[in-house]
Order: structure tokens, then sequence, then C-alpha cells
């Protein structure tokens, strides 16, 4: 990292927690130079790339002040959702966006995959390697139905992060993320029941909605602000809810992260309504602001959130490992899981607690934080001099995804179709809702950065908008 | 192995194969000797077994004769099954078998575990070994959808031993076979619908038939001839079946192995009636016959059988590696298979393909299939000295499963209980029906032989039937 983006680093994140707000004046050069440590030149591209990024603004011969970021680059608009359940439509644009016939020659923006270059996931694959040079059997066996107990030991010491004491005997590992959230909504819901998620919503837990015969009820949704409890409240007055699902903590695709407070407004709902919460929380460790925010199953005194993550986008999703909290549905939920696949795949699990046990974790997601967040300015930056204006762009408080919205003429379905030639993908905003809404919208992932092929795929698209 | 052993693998392979027929005089001691250039005491020493096995029985001053398997150990009755469709109800005592709470002590007789053990297994740890070393970040990706091309290609090349031509986009890859069957499954039926089986039927199935919704209907089936096409045929008259899920080559747990003829009426009535297949082939490549029986896939014009099988009981049960060729049923297939898990874990099947590629598979299945062979006779030489009158016992033609039928007032549920104290596992044959019929069978594996530890788990059994 150079000198210059650790400091807009060092002051986002003071901006960021609020120790600077709008308006108020920011250190002036000289102090900055005398504080940190470095050049005069040093902090003037700070500053330059901050005012990029809309957060800064300069003022002749004042200096530098906190721009309302309401005033710069706009969030996307609090999502007008439909007002009753609905059956999900998507599918074949989800199927094309994962690319069934995946190959090479095709760069996606869209598919929210981590960056797995760095050096710090390097000790993971040496420790499976020695794992698999033992040549130990019972890494080969079936492990239990609950997933290897080395893991499950690592997991509830690292939950303890975000506020929730489980005990190993309280998880159980799952397939991915994806089977975790599968498992959920088999065990608190029957076919032609309905189930309240934020909107836009991950796709994966939308296409889950659908294949287990429920309807979705799409709850408005705020970039920053996130689900409205308050909307969610009437939803639950007026249908037949069975449960929230809801990715409260570095949202995908919108970024936003609700508030504790608001965390907790939804977990009484949930009470007052008796329903199951199905929590999402697997970019939640992602959070650029450390100590990580606390999930709901955190204010779970009656056993009703069902946590569900994994290490697909933490680690690697080619290590299909996650974990499900099932609270009171665990039975539901291991019937569900030996059902669906018996158990997952032994020597990963055994390779990750052993990385997990020594640090090497910790130390991959904290270089993880600081390259996300620095990649969510540098694409931010790039974006509000590029795009049309009208552009509003979400402003993630961890993860590696953006969501951007366009002016209501563009279609991102269409435009993908269109770059289909150049063997671009883009998630357009339509796979993210029940029945194609959000077409003037797309999820883009930002974990590797504004490198080159970034750059050319956005070039391209600027070209259709 | 010991020569004595090869010999009398030799011989059974003979005798199976038809060349002895039941009264058929063997060749003498002395033949034998000059023939196979082995002792006398060798040839002597395998005589005596082969009278153990109960396949050849010896006159004075005659020699050895081949017996009539019937006269000797008695197979299982073949199955009085349901007249009706049947919801099913077992699955705490699954749950026990399968061993959520999996502990070292615990010793299961009944598990279907592969021999791991073995040297020809090493190779595929070493190539998995050196693919995580090697740090390709593509082997930590999410894989295609369908799985990785190399394996899918390596799939369908071994799939025209059992009759199919294949192409590797005929394929998914899945989490086992587990995840195969419950997409089949779950492709072909609503809730509600009726899914006919041969009975006793893997409950891995079982349990996958009652977490969709469906009920089932039990087909009898004789432990050598296999399922009952004649029964089935009834029953397809008379009730709304839509699929028949079947296990006809190496059935787990009969044994059986459903002869080319029957194979192709059970598809033809399958065609007659419109009803779909799933073919679960998961022991046919542990086959003692070489080449392999073919499948019923390999006599399928018109798509309608969905071939599922894994690397679970051939390879390693911890890979969670298995495959689906869904034939005209792909688009639900895959759909279900996202939802489900997204993906199946990426390094397991490169490591795999390469192992195949090598030609490490073909050794392995080579070794395993005499070994498996040679401790079915071994186990049932012991079970026949030691068994209570009356004790039927089943004879695969593959695989490493015994199937034990004894008399009515044993009951296995039971005994499995009381065997829990000291921490033996029985598989009762209860696990394997509807609701709960077979509670005088029970399932062995003997993929390790008679080893001392199963002797005495058998020795304790023993004393409490």
């Amino acid at each position: 990292m150079k000198l210059y983006e650790e400091l807009v680093e060092h002051l986002v994140q003071q901006i960021e927690k609020g120790l600077f707000a709008a308006g108020d004046r920011l250190p002036s050069i000289r102090s900055l130079t005398r504080e940190r440590g470095v050049s005069v030149t040093t902090v003037q591209e700070a500053y330059h790339r901050l005012e990029l990024l809309g957060l800064v603004e300069s003022r002749p011969r004042s200096g530098y002040f906190v721009r309302d970021r309401a005033a710069a680059a706009e969030l996307p608009s609090t999502t007008a959702t439909a007002r009753r359940p609905l059956d999900i439509s998507q599918w074949e644009g989800v199927l094309q966006m994962l690319g069934a016939d995946k190959s090479a020659r095709v760069f996606s923006l869209g598919h929210a995959m981590p960056d797995l270059t760095g050096d710090t996931l390097k000790p993971l694959l040496r420790l499976w390697a020695r794992r698999a040079r033992r040549g130990d059997p019972a890494a080969l066996e079936y492990d239990s139905l609950r997933g290897s107990e080395e893991l499950r030991v690592e997991v509830a010491r690292l939950a303890a992060h975000s506020g929730c004491q489980l005990h190993p005997d309280d998880l159980v590992i799952t397939t991915g993320c994806q089977e975790a959230l599968f498992c959920a909504l088999r065990a608190v819901t029957e076919p032609g029941d309905v189930v309240a998620v934020d909107s836009p919503c991950f796709y994966g837990a939308m296409q889950a909605i659908k294949a287990n015969g429920l309807k979705v009820m799409e709850i408005p949704t705020h970039a920053k602000e996130g689900i409205s409890v308050e909307a969610l409240e009437l939803a639950l007055e007026q249908w037949p809810i069975k449960a929230i699902l809801v990715t409260p903590t570095c949202n995908n695709p919108l970024g936003y992260t609700l508030s504790d407070e608001r965390k907790r407004a939804l977990y009484r709902l949930a009470q007052r309504y008796d329903v199951a919460i199905i929590e999402d929380d697997i970019y939640g460790d992602l959070s650029y602001a450390w100590p990580r925010p606390v999930t709901i199953k955190s204010f779970d005194t009656d056993d009703r959130v069902i946590l569900c993550s994994s290490f697909s986008k933490t680690l690697a999703p080619g290590l299909r490992l996650g974990w499900i909290a099932p609270g009171r549905y665990r039975s539901a939920v291991v019937h569900s899981k030996f059902v669906a696949t018996a158990a997952s795949s032994t020597l990963p699990q055994l390779a990750v607690a052993e990385f997990i046990a020594q640090g090497g974790y910790e130390r991959h997601l904290r270089k993880m934080r600081g390259q996300y967040m620095r990649n969510r300015d540098q694409v931010t930056a790039w974006l509000q001099q590029h795009m049309p204006a009208g552009t509003r762009i979400s402003y993630p408080q961890g993860g590696y995804l953006l969501w951007l919205e366009f002016p209501e003429s563009v279609d991102c379905v269409e435009i993908n179709r269109q770059l289909e030639n150049e063997d671009y993908r883009i998630a357009p905003g339509a796979l993210f809702s029940a029945s194609g809404k959000y077409r003037n919208c797309m999820r883009l992932n930002v974990s590797t950065g504004m490198d080159s092929r970034t750059e050319q795929a956005l070039t391209s698209l600027l070209q259709r908008l």
C-alpha cells in the first residue's frame, strides 16, 4: 500500500467513525505532515483522492472540509417494492450470470468472488497440502453429520466477535452458506408460506425460496439505513409471514449495515409476531469497522434466529464450507442437511480449522478489510468521474460489492446481453428481485480493485449506457 | 493375500461364472497342486474354507463337489411389503446410526464405510497435496455449477464401462450421491406423489423421499433376483407412481444385481407407465464380476433414467463427490443443485480427475473388488459357524455389505440399544423400511473383513440373539 493510500484509509475511517462530521474542518496539510511523518505531496495526494471520492471539499484559503455525503455521490434510492407476496420468476438470468458454461475467456464484473491471489491465503493451502500428504484415513471418512468438531470449535470462538455465545454443539457445518440458507428455509416453512426479505435480495436466497414453493414479500430497503423495520411491521401485520430472511451486516448487494438499535428492533418485531429470523452473515467479518458489528443472533434470547454464514467470501468459495447456528430449529435443520448432502467434505474442514487456530484467518481478514475498503474508494472515484450524471452508487460498510443505480431508461439486462459478445458479464439488478425489478441497476464486484481488465470492461459498459 | 486365499478366490469365481454347476465335481487336490504350483496343504486349506462357506461339499473317496447354494446358507426371504404407499416414519434411528455424536470410541458394524487404509488410495492424497501446494487460485474459486470439466470428462469415460454413452455435458457433479438422489427426486416429483422403491431400501434415499413430502411404495425384493418386476407392474397399475428409485447393481443393502434382462424389463415398464427411473449405481463399480454389469441407464433411449452415483464407496466418502446424469430432467436438477449447495468443493474434483486419468482409480478398484469378495466369504464363513440356526445371509455380487435375517423373535433395534453400552453400533433393518419393518434384520459392513474388533463386536452381538 502506498503512503497516500494509508492516509486516505486513515481519514476515511475517522470520518466514518464520526470523529469528523459533515462540515467539520479536517487537519491541515502541515499538521498531518508532522503527525504522520509523511511528505507534503503525500498529504496533498490523499486529499485529492478524498475529493474524488466526494468525501471532502477544499475551500480556498480555509482548508479541507468533510462534505455532506448525500450532496456528493448520491446513494441509490430507497427501493419501492411490491405491495404483496410474489412468486419468484427469475432464474434463467441467474443461471447465465453464474456461468453454467464457465470459461476462462469470460470476465465477470458481477460475480461475488473474493480476491484469491493474496499471500495471506497461502498458509491455508499449505496446511491443506500437509494434511493430505500425511495420508490420515480419517481425512477421507464421512465426517459427522454436524461437521468436524475441530472446525465447530473455531467457528464458535469466532462467533464471539459478533457478540454470540455459541457452543460448538450449537453449530452444523454446511456445504457453503447456500446449504445453510436452504436448510434454514426448509426448517421454518411449508410450501405456500411467505418469507419477508430485504430488497434487493441475494439471488441465491431468492432461488432457494422459489425452490421450496414459497412466496416472497420484498421489504423496502435504504442503501445506508437498511431494511425498513416500519415497512416490515406493516407487512407482518398484513400477511401470514413465517420468516424474515435478511443480510443485516455488509449487505449483499446494497452494502448497508443495520445499526445495533435497528437490529434489536427487528428482533423484537420477530418476537412480537412469532416468526423466525434467517440471518445471512456471510460478509459480516469483512466489515471495515473493527470490532465488527454484532449480529441479530447476539440479541437472540429465545433461539428464533438461524444464523447462516460461510468462508466463501472471507477465504475462498471453492472450499464450500459454511455453517448454521439453527437455534430451536436444530432437528429440522439436521434432517435437511442429511437428506441434501449427508456431510460436507472432510479435509477442507480440518485444514480451515487449523488455519484459524494458527491465527491465519484473522491475519487474512485484517489484510482484506483494508484492501476491500481501498478498492471501494478507488472504484467509486473512477465511477464518479466516468459514469453519466444521475448514476447513484452505494457506499458499503464492508465487503467488496457496489450497487449502481442508473437513470430509469437504462436496461442492464439488455446491456448484459450486448456485452456477451465481448465476453464480459454483469449482474443485472433484475436478478435480485422477485419479478425482474431493478433493471436499471447492477451489482459490481470490486474485490480486485480497478485493475486493467475491470477498467476495460467498465469502459465497454459505459459506451452502452 | 495368502496362497490358499488366492485359490479360494479363483475357485469362487469359477463357480460363480458357472464353469462348475451345482453337483459338479471340482478338480482334485493333486491336479490343483500341479496346475497352480502350490502345496497340498494350501489346496486342502482352500477346500476347507470353501466347505465353511457352504459352496463345496466333500464326498468320501470321491472328491469335492459344488453344493447347491440354496441348500447351504439360506438367503433372506423375499420381502413381504406393504400393499399401499406409506409415509416414512424412521429418522431417529438413522440419526443415531449415523452417529451425530461421532466418537472414536464407537465402533459401527453397520455404517457403509469403505476400507480407506489401502496403498492404492495414497496416490490420490498425493495428487491432492500437490494441487494444494501449487497454490493455484483457480482451485479456490467456485467451480461451475455443473462441476469441473476435467472430472466430468473422466466420469463420462468411466460410464462407458457400464454401457453408457455419456458426454461430459450430460453430467452434473454433486456433493456425494445423496445430493444426486435429492435433486433427482425433486426434479421428478411434487409433494404428495408416490415413489416406488426396492425394499429394503437405502435409508438416505428413504429420508430424501420423506423430506420432499412424498410417499413410498415398497416393492417386494428377492435377495438374489432383486426387485420383483411383476409386483412393480401391479403397483404401477394401481397407484399414481411418479418415479421408480432402485439400486439394481450390487444393491444396498441386499447385495443383489438385477440381470440385464430384468433391467431391460424394468425400463420398458417405466416407458409403458411413463414414469422416471432414479438409478442409484453407487456400488456398481465394486461388482466382483468384471467387466461390470451394465446400468439401466444404458438401455435409456428416451432420457427418462436419472443415473446417480459417487466416489464415496469406491474411493472415499469424505471427498463428498458424486454425479448425476439427469437426462431430460436436466434443467430442474441444475436448479436444485444450485439452491442446495451452489457448487461442490473444487480441489477434490481436480485431484480425483487427475487420479482417474493416471489410472489410479482402476488400479484401486481392481484391488478392492478382490478384497471385498474375500471379505464377504471370510465373514460369511464365520457367521455360518457362529450364528444361530435359522439365520439367513445375503450373498452380494459386489460391494461390502451383508444383510442378515435372524429368526422372527430377534429385535435388532433393541439389540442395538443394548450394544450402545459397549460402544458398538449396528444398522438395524428397520432403518431400511418405511415404517420399521425388518426389525429382525441388520446390515453388516465387511469392508475391513474379519478383523479382531469386528469379531469382538459380532461376538457381543451373538450373546444377545
